[in-house]
């Protein structure tokens, strides 16, 4: 059953829940995995080959360092939390090996793009590939109840942690005129230690730091005057009135509102929940395109025109965590909205971004919805936010209709 | 009168020969110039303030250096080909005190982006602003019959070809595991010397420099047996069979296309003549978009996808190259498909970019043509490629048409 015949399907029923919650099973298990696996596990140098076209086929044999670690934590998140497939536990530890093995550099931070046998090819001035390694070696971590893993995971967070918010660690992007500081670091701040939470547990110094980023985000990065939550603010929180200040990144916003409504839900606070439903709200009311359906990648505070000439494409992972932070608002509140804008969100995804031939979701729409690029997976897209939507929409919908 | 109302007009009538000279001529009096001045003229801090919307508000007050250098050059050249305005001539010169005053590092090399009272904002790796800076001291040499700018601008050349030419100089852009040389360099050299030549005369070793540049573009870059140009290759000008390595620049290779014939027409070489117009039919067939008309930016050389989801969009600067290419491929050949290109490509450009309203083209489409963004300038597009474009063949047109 799709969607489509049934207007009335959202998730304010029980048969919508059903419905979706089968939904997203299904698509993860026969769909999305099946797509990846086994083709892009790399037998000859271990890690993933994840440049694949729409049939699966091979565009390039580089690795992003940021997909190992993704799909590592992913596949290990699957069978923590799924079943315990040997084949997911292998992979995912294969994908640990080739990190570990090849994608240090000397001085202990890690690449961002390396050959398939492990060569550098570019380091980062910013330290995500280090956020993504740290999840991985957490599900490794309660996957294999090893406090090496565990240990691993907290050293590379910390890592991460030091070179994004020691001020005078990571060099500026440019020059000291016009600092900005950004909602990125501060919202994998938060949704890394939610996963070394899940995963081994609490830490208070841990806890703190998400603390402190919550913070920064309310007081510095959401405008309740504007209704926008930024994406780059001055360091005292002022909008920077120049095209990169004021460019707004709806889908990552929509994201940080999951991430912090997570956050509301562990620690039962309601102030909170409201704040990310704001966050939600405002976003998606710039993020929405009310002519094409979808939501634009990139929108200027004030209305005006963004740097950015692809500004207005469709990308497959704001949508992604648009449908999760629906999901989500909808669990946390009841606000029917919130099921009226997840159905618009699947509907739109379903539409444009599925391959019903190959399976998986392509990447990149134009504004109309027409594909720009026939690529499932690339430097950036890889087996991580797609099917982390399937598996945490379909978890928590477990629980809205009783796990089957 | 308008191409479209007649058909039969292009290059190879006497009548489209006049058409066509008429058109460039009225649109760059009339609109283009129009559009920029004085409006972009900084009368606070000098220079120009180019980052500009559609009806010539001011969107950001930042400034490019490439813009400062190619504005400075492009006004000062008006004043030498066309009529000594002395507006142009001081508005030209106003950009180079900016320059000079704002816009070098301690290094003695140049910024990329500044502010609008000319504190960096970022420097690059690589230096194209010190070419723009070197052509603009070109024409002022000419416009005020200066030694002392002459001499500067070959300094700022030289400072260039230090930097692009000698081993070990630049770093690299990433790390040393798969170097790649670009046709980018080789082609600005080229172009740059050319300028310094028709400004203030030739110079011997800046003349052998044009030499190697061509030989690397002949031996490294171009491809027979594949019938395209490559824009970036190993150092020994094998195709790098990853994403970045395969893809392809189809303007770029055509606005090297007209470089080489302009050293054709220049040495008399024949030879030269017809290496540069294979590079033109190649690149028009790789990059043409048959469906929707205009050029594509990026293509794979294997016809793969590209990794750059924006890929399909159509630039302005590329179809702005591709006037000039085609233009002088029909002058310098006789070949009336030439002729006929020209002729499509102004017009698919005329259609889609041109702003009847308030003067100027627009910067960015999608595939089909639409507009992406309302923008007229940013830090990339400013009062150069189209401008160029206009003067360069109202002014070879006169050639042939006889000059009125």
């Amino acid at each position: 059953m799709n969607t489509m015949d049934s207007p009335a399907l959202t998730l304010a029923t029980p048969e919508g829940r059903q419905f979706f919650r089968d939904f997203y099973r299904t698509d993860l298990l026969n769909s999305t995995i099946p797509f990846w696996f086994p083709r892009s596990i790399d037998t000859v140098h271990g890690g993933f080959l994840h440049c694949l076209d729409h049939d699966g086929s091979l565009l390039d044999t580089d690795k992003s360092v940021w997909a190992q670690g993704r799909m590592s934590w992913m596949l290990l998140t699957l069978y923590n939390t799924l079943s315990p497939n040997p084949e997911w536990l292998a992979w995912g530890l294969a994908g640990l090996e080739f990190l570990s093995k090849h994608c240090f550099d000397a001085d202990g931070r890690m690449f961002f793009h390396v050959t398939a046998d492990g060569r550098p090819i570019r380091k980062r001035r910013y330290a995500y590939s280090e956020c993504f390694a740290s999840i991985a070696h957490a599900a490794a971590a309660r996957a294999l109840d090893s406090d090496e893993h565990a240990t691993r995971s907290c050293e590379l967070f910390d890592l991460f942690y030091d070179w994004n918010f020691t001020p005078g660690r990571m060099p500026p992007k440019f020059t000291d005129t016009r600092p900005m500081i950004g909602l990125g670091p501060r919202m994998m701040a938060i949704s890394t230690v939610q996963e070394l939470r899940s995963n081994f547990g609490v830490n208070a110094r841990h806890q703190a730091i998400v603390d402190r980023c919550l913070e920064e985000i309310e007081t510095l990065f959401v405008k309740p005057d504007r209704r926008v939550v930024m994406e780059n603010v001055a360091p005292n929180g002022d909008i920077v009135d120049h095209f990169d200040g004021r460019q707004l990144n709806p889908g990552h916003a929509i994201e940080a509102a999951w991430f912090i409504l997570l956050e509301a839900e562990y620690r039962r606070d309601s102030r909170l929940t409201r704040m990310a439903c704001q966050m939600l709200d405002w976003m998606w009311d710039r993020g929405w395109d009310e002519e094409c359906g979808g939501l634009f990648y990139f929108r200027d505070v004030d209305h005006k025109p963004v740097q950015e000439y692809w500004h207005d494409m469709k990308f497959w992972w704001p949508h992604d965590e648009a449908i999760i932070a629906t999901l989500m608002a909808w669990q946390m509140t009841g606000d029917e909205r919130y099921a009226g804008w997840h159905r618009q969100v699947h509907d739109w995804s379903h539409q444009h971004f599925a391959d019903p031939v190959h399976g998986e979701w392509f990447g990149y729409l134009h504004r109309d919805g027409r594909r720009s690029v026939s690529i499932k997976g690339n430097l950036w897209k890889s087996f991580f936010h797609h099917p982390r939507m399937q598996w945490l929409s379909w978890k928590r919908l477990d629980e809205s209709v009783g796990a089957s």
